[in-house]
C-alpha cells in the first residue's frame, strides 16, 4: 500500500538532510530499521576500532602502565567533560561513572544532606522505575521520604518539607518533556533543590542545565550517546555546589589522594568526589567514542533532525494507521526524540514489526515506542515503519501466536 | 651476576610445571616480566577475540535484541555463578556487578540492617582504603560507626556493639592472610556478621566461604581473574541470608520484575536484589572470559603454583638482595600470591625495575610489591626479577633522577 507522494517526500527530506552522511559512521545491520536507539544506541564504527586498540594495546601491551600512559585515571573526568557541552554544562561539572541508578543515589543523598530538616523527595508517579526505587532505598535507610504528585500538581506539592524535586526531563514512555527552567525555578522558590534525569534527553533534545539553574543531573550513556550496552552513566552538579556537596559512596577514587592510601576519607575537589570505585575502562572508552561522534555532529543539527523525523513519522502513521492513538505531545518542541502509541496488543505489534526488521520496543502494559536517533535514522526509515505498521494493523498480522509470547526483556 | 645453580633450578621447575602451557593463552608483551597481576591481570587471548564478537555481533548486529538472544540480561548471575566455585560458594550465592567499593557499601548496609541496635563496623587500620572509606560513607549517613583494631586485637574488639567484622582476607600491602574460619567463628560468637574482601585472594589462594561460615564477601574482577581494567566486581551472600537481606541501592535490575515498570520497589529473590542499574555488558563479557580461564586451569593447581613461585622468589631475593627485608609471612600458606619488601626508596626501586622491563609496583610509603599471578608467571621470571633487583641495589642504579619522580598512579 505504498503512498508514492509520502515516500517521495521522505526521499527529498533525506536528500536535503545535512547530517545524512553520519549514518555511514554506524555499523547498522542490513535489512534492519532501528527505531530503538532510545533504548540501546547503535555501534559507531570508530568504537569497534578503538575498543580493539584499548584491549590489545592499552590493556594487553601497556598493562598497569596504561593508568598513566593511556590516562585511564582521568577517563571519568575526560568523558564527563565531553558530555558537558551537550547538556549546557561546564566541563568540570560533569563526570562519567557507575550506572544511572547509582548516580541517582549519590545525588539524592547529596541533596538531602544539603537541606537538613527536609526529607521529602518529590517526583511523579510513572517516572522511570529506577528513579523511584532509588528514593525508596534512601527511604528504607530512614533518610528520605518519597512523595509523588501528578505532573499538573507538582508545583502545588512543593512545600517546606521538600528537599529535592527529582524528575526525568523526557518521559521514557510518552516522550513528554518537562519545562526544565520553569520547574527548577518553582522548586528553588520553595527552597528545594532539583535533580534532572536526562537519560532520554542527552544527545537528542536541547538541554541547558546551567541556563535553567539546575542543581543536579544524571544521564544514561547507552541511549543517544551510543556508549554501548550498560555503558557508564554520568552525573552533573552545578559548580556552586562543588565545595559543599557530599555523597555516601565514598570510595577510593573519590578521595583527595587515592594513592596515598590513607585510613580516613577526604573528598576530592569538585565532581571527582562523586566517584566511588575503580573506573570501568572498557565501558568509558566505548562511551568516549560515542560522545565524540555526537559532539562532532552537533546538538543543533541533531535536534533539528530529531524534530523533523518525529514530525514526519507522526504524519506518516496518522496516514497509514489513523486509528492508532499517539500519546506523545503533538508539538515537537515539547517531546523527546520518540513517538509512543497506545494499543491493547502493543507487545504483539512490536513483535510483528520486528519480524519485518523494524525494531521499536514495547513498554508495559500497552505502549508501542518508536525511537528516532537522529544521528542515523532516515526519513525513509520512518516512511517504511509507518507503512509496515499500517499493513500489520490492517491485516491482523500481529495476531499470530509467535508475536503474543512475551520474552524476558523487551 | 648470574647464579647458574639457581637459574638451572628455575628452569627445572618451569619444565615440571603442569600449568606452564596456560601462559600461551595470555597476550603478554615481549620483553616484559609482569609481576603486577595482583593490580591488573594480563589480557587473555580469548578475551580479545570474544570482545570483538560482543561488540560487532552482539551490539552491532544484535542491537537491543541481544538482551535476550545473547542473554545479556543474565550476565551478572552467570558470571557470578562461574566465580562461585573459585571461592567455595554455590553458584546462586555470587553475582557480578558494579565496583568492589559499591558492593562493599551494599553489603555493609545489609549487615547493619540485619543487626538492629548495633552500629559498629569493625576493621583494621591499614585495610585497603576503599573498604575503610565505605564504612565512612555509612557513618556520615549516621548509620554506622567505624572501629579499627590492630589484627592482634580484633577478637578483643568484638563486643555487643559490633554489627559487622569487615576484613580483607589477603592484605594488599603485605600479603598477610587472615584465618577466615577462625575470625568468622569469633565474630559469630559475638553476635556479629562477617564480610570478607577477597580482592587479593580470588584466583590465587584457597577460599572456602561456605566452609568458613562466612556471611558476605566482595571481590575484584581485574586482578587474578583477569577481567580487564576497572572490570566489574562481585558480591557474595550466604544462602541463609538471601530472604532477609536488603540493601539501599535498590535499582531497577534488583527489582522482582524490572520490566513491569512498577512504581514501588520489590526486591528480586536471592542475589539479584544486590543489583542496582543496567549491567555493564562489555565489562562483564570480558570478566566472564577471564573467570572461565581461571576455572579451566583450576584453583588447586593455581594455588600450588602460586606457593611454588613465591617460595622460589623469596629464596632468590634472599640470595641476590640479602639486606632487603621481606615483610610478607615466611609461610607460603599464610600469605597471598605476592611478596612485599620494605625499602626507603621503594618507589625508585620499582621504577628502576620497570626500566628493565620488570613490572612490579610500589605502595606508599616504602613498599615494593611483587605479584605472582600463577596462571602466567614462570619460575625463570622470578629468577630474572631477583637477579635484577640485586643488581639495581648493588649498583645504586635506582638513584637516578628519572626513577625518583613520582607519577600520578603507580
Amino acid at each position: 500500500m505504498t503512498d508514492t507522494t509520502l515516500l517521495q517526500s521522505a526521499r527529498e527530506l533525506d536528500a536535503g538532510d545535512a547530517i545524512a552522511g553520519y549514518r555511514g559512521q554506524f555499523d547498522l545491520p542490513p535489512g534492519v530499521i532501528y527505531l530503538d536507539g532510545n533504548s540501546l544506541g547503535a555501534l559507531p564504527l570508530r568504537t569497534a576500532a578503538h575498543l580493539g586498540e584499548v584491549v590489545r594495546k592499552q590493556w594487553g601491551e601497556g598493562l598497569i602502565r596504561s593508568w598513566n600512559t593511556a590516562d585511564w585515571v582521568n577517563l571519568p573526568q575526560r568523558v564527563g567533560g565531553k558530555i558537558a557541552p551537550l547538556i549546557g554544562a561546564q566541563p568540570h561539572e560533569v563526570i562519567a561513572c557507575d550506572s544511572t541508578s547509582v548516580n541517582l543515589f549519590k545525588l539524592i543523598a547529596a541533596a538531602l544532606q544539603m537541606r537538613p530538616g527536609r526529607k521529602v523527595v518529590l517526583s511523579e508517579p510513572g517516572n522511570f522505575p529506577t528513579d523511584l526505587y532509588m528514593i525508596a532505598g534512601l527511604e528504607a535507610q530512614g533518610l528520605a521520604e518519597r512523595r509523588l504528585a501528578e505532573r499538573a500538581r507538582l508545583v502545588d506539592a512543593l512545600d517546606d518539607d521538600v528537599a529535592l524535586l527529582m524528575l526525568t526531563h523526557v518521559h521514557y514512555k510518552t516522550g513528554e518533556m518537562f519545562d526544565m527552567a520553569a520547574l527548577t525555578k518553582a522548586a528553588h522558590e520553595a527552597g528545594a533543590l532539583v535533580l534532572w534525569d536526562l537519560s532520554h534527553s542527552t544527545g537528542a533534545v536541547p538541554v541547558q542545565l546551567n541556563a535553567a539553574g539546575a542543581d543536579f543531573a544524571v544521564g544514561c550513556g547507552y541511549k543517544y550517546l551510543n556508549g554501548g550496552p550498560g555503558a557508564p552513566a554520568f552525573a552533573y552538579a552545578a559548580e556552586r555546589h562543588h565545595d559543599t556537596m557530599g555523597q555516601p559512596l565514598t570510595g577510593w577514587f573519590g578521595h583527595a589522594a587515592p594513592f596515598a592510601f590513607e585510613d580516613d576519607y577526604r573528598p576530592a575537589p569538585g565532581m571527582e568526589r562523586m566517584l566511588a570505585g575503580t573506573p570501568p575502562v572498557l565501558g568509558l572508552s566505548a562511551l568516549e567514542q560515542g560522545v565524540e561522534l555526537v559532539a562532532e555532529i552537533g546538538m543543533d543539527r541533531l535536534v533539528e533532525k530529531s524534530r523533523g523525523l518525529s514530525e514526519f513519522l507522526r504524519r506518516a502513521i496518522a496516514h497509514f494507521a489513523p486509528d492508532l492513538p499517539c500519546i506523545s505531545p503533538a508539538d515537537p518542541a515539547q517531546r523527546g526524540s520518540q513517538l509512543s502509541f497506545r494499543h491493547e496488543n502493543a507487545y504483539a505489534l512490536s513483535q510483528a514489526l520486528i519480524a519485518r526488521g523494524i525494531i521499536g520496543d514495547f513498554r508495559d502494559p500497552d505502549i508501542l515506542r518508536l525511537g528516532l536517533a537522529p544521528a542515523y535514522i532516515r526519513y525513509e526509515d520512518c516512511y517504511r515503519a509507518a507503512e509496515a505498521l499500517g499493513e500489520i494493523l490492517q491485516t491482523g498480522e500481529w495476531e499470530r501466536d509467535e508475536f503474543m509470547q512475551r520474552a524476558a526483556v523487551t
